[in-house]
């Protein structure tokens, strides 16, 4: 099946509060799109983020010792990394200007995804303000899904998504860190090939093989176009969450 | 930009020698697609390397003692071991089941991306044979880009792309090995949001991204569709190898 990823254009700049469902369908029907069962939203972080008021002042932040400490290894603000530590589980990697850690959420990510850029400062200087993830993405997803289904009457599957680091290659790829609908892996195992082999490789990372087209479309200046709309999705939308795309720990050779 | 990823459709089972860019210009004429300049068309590295008569026969391999030590590590055929050791220049990891290796081409990945499923086993015991991959996917993409603008007189990108687990994330995800005109990293230091702030996210595996949707596309029984092509693509296309998006060893903190 063809598949289409659709900017939505003309997205307003998202304050918290903003109800996501509603203004994204007024845009996605504006654009010419008309919600069917089985699409797929993708949003930016950024803007669930903002919508659901996540914005932190560094000026509130007091850095604890260990804080400190990143914070000279990194040579990043100490309040900065104080956050940084909130968020996360542990600490994997630091070096000058890096910071890896085990998100609280479960996934391994540079900075705990707190966001530096494009917070709207308009309440004293911008550079302090700082935005957090959403508390729990799933929920945000599935509430997007909920409203947009009570607008206009379609079961679409709504997915937040995140630009994330790899181990071994360089650049970062759109991955996904909340899923509403959309599943986080296809299994294939048992099923054959044309010969009637095995398949090489059984478990598909569909979510984020989506998450990945998703983000090339939304680019980088994705304040723009912080939502994509998808169609032609080859797989099942079905309940999902994000913790089936976490790799257990135990399985886990690169900690 | 709307980004629209096709499947070609009816590609024939390919075999040494096929010459890859007629078959496909000529398979995507019939399924409706005229090619345009900066059209980008993404093959699963299994076709390629069929067509380059990448298969071996395990019969015709002696294992080295090293491979015979891993072999029983990983629980795997001692000869197909021997062939990732030849494929790589180093070894990550080794657990039952599973070893991790540096490719010669550069990334690192299962098995060196060596193939059991799916190759046609028209000669002895189907079993036997395994699948390289491209000697060169650069210089594959880059045959198949010249063969297509000397049958259609369209300058398009050709992208050669495998599936590959990561580090701390389930399931496969699809990943470029071979590029043509495909940028692998777009650079987007120095650039601003539409606040004045710089991004935070300054370098996008543009590619990698693209393979991701690709890969989605084509789904795991991928001898079915081993090709898309893809419109919309939001970068320009230029020179590329798939060397910028190898991580240099130097910034590698997960080996």
């Amino acid at each position: 099946m063809t598949l289409i990823i659709e900017p939505i254009r003309g997205i307003p700049i998202i304050g918290p509060g903003d109800v996501l469902g509603e203004i994204l369908s007024t845009r996605a029907a504006d654009s010419g799109w008309s919600f069917d069962d089985g699409d797929i939203l993708v949003l930016a972080q950024k803007i669930v983020s903002k919508a659901e008021g996540r914005l932190v002042n560094l000026c509130d932040v007091v850095p604890s010792q260990q804080a400190l400490e990143y914070a000279g290894h990194t040579e990043k603000d100490p309040r900065f990394i104080e956050l940084v530590l909130r968020e996360s589980q542990s600490v994997l990697r630091v070096r000058p200007g890096t910071i890896i850690v085990e998100h609280k959420l479960g996934f391994i990510c540079a900075n705990a995804g707190i966001d530096h850029s494009n917070v709207n400062g308009a309440w004293g200087n911008a550079e302090d303000w700082v935005l957090l993830l959403p508390e729990d993405p799933d929920r945000s997803a599935r509430n997007i899904q909920a409203e947009i289904l009570e607008i206009t009457g379609k079961k679409i599957g709504v997915m937040i998504i995140d630009s994330h680091g790899r181990a071994w290659r360089s650049g970062t790829v759109g991955v996904s860190i909340g899923l509403a609908g959309v599943p986080g892996l296809v299994d294939m195992r048992g099923k054959t090939d044309m010969f009637g082999y095995q398949l090489r490789v059984t478990i598909i990372a569909a979510a984020d093989e989506l998450a990945a087209g998703a983000s090339l479309v939304m680019g980088q200046a994705n304040e723009k176009i912080p939502a994509v709309v998808v169609r032609g999705f080859p797989y099942l939308l079905r309940e999902s969450s994000l913790a089936e795309v976490i790799r257990p720990k135990e399985l886990d050779l690169f900690r």
